[in-house]
């Protein structure tokens, strides 16, 4: 998985159904250190991540689909967890 | 998925059956302001986008075979939405 | 899909079952501009491309075995199309 | 698979189930002297890996629920191995 | 696929099963004039290859598992084939 820090969020009202109702959060990758080091990416999110938040971007079709509790969703990023802290 | 600025489509007479019929946009990464950030994509569309049009561009075949609607289809990136505004 | 431009062909002797009697081509991603923009590639043809030629280079195992009509072979990544021209 | 050496772990809180009670490790890529060349990533774990060890880091989900034993999990990449050393 | 350049092969002890009894190569992506173009990676071989070779690495789960003919194991990138020449 990823790391990386929520900035916002994306509205977009044309889009193919199984993205209707879920949140589509804005996110830039982040190193150990929390600073910024790759691009912006759309990571899908119920775990109600808000900007600021650092977080856990799982790439996986399959595993997003779980994640997300919609099997025929069509799907490839998303928030998996949020971080309390690195050791 | 990535955000992206569709620059214009691509014209291919000699290609895979399953292509045959679909529209394929010139699309390039961009970031959280709109800045280009990577190289030049190709991705199917079903939404109509146009150029100056910002995408959401999603990279899975499984999932780029459900947003088409064709299930046999050979596929890897799609537009799977339109954007609004980010937040 | 990535554009790419064709730059040569691999001899490979030694190598999977599945590929022998494949056209394997060296192929190097470009931009909308046709400017070289990644690292040289290995993608496999059924269509024919020659040096030069702009073609649609698609990465997904399943959607490469249907392009090459064996279902049972080992790839990662097809031309899946030659470029007439970008718009 | 990537080489990559061990830098610390996650603490989540808010995460999807299949994540509990597993070891989330942060490793670093690093090229064939060890020297790091690649951003953070994280990696799931359950040979003991400490901060500190160089590990193989493999991403694909169905070989990440194979080596983890959880056949429904949503994972994307698992440390496989340990290194002992490079020839 | 990928050319790379082989630069000798990992030794690891703890590793998942499927791992053991297999040759686990270091490799070095190259351009298409065999100059050195990304970070090293380890993939599996079973066609013998040796330092110096250049080889074809093909990064797709089922297409490694075919290759290594280990239907259950776990894979990310295996060595495809040996190249002779490119034109």
């Amino acid at each position: 998985m990823k790391l990386a820090k929520v900035v916002g969020n994306v509205v977009s009202t044309i889009k193919t159904p199984s993205h209707q109702n879920k949140k589509l959060m804005v996110v830039i990758p982040v190193d150990a250190s929390g600073k910024e080091c790759g691009d912006a990416m759309i990571a899908f999110d119920r775990f109600h991540a808000g900007a600021g938040d650092y977080v856990l971007i799982l790439e996986e079709g399959g595993a997003a689909r779980d994640i997300l509790g919609d099997p025929k969703g069509s799907f490839d990023a998303v928030i998996a967890g949020i971080v309390d802290r690195l050791n």
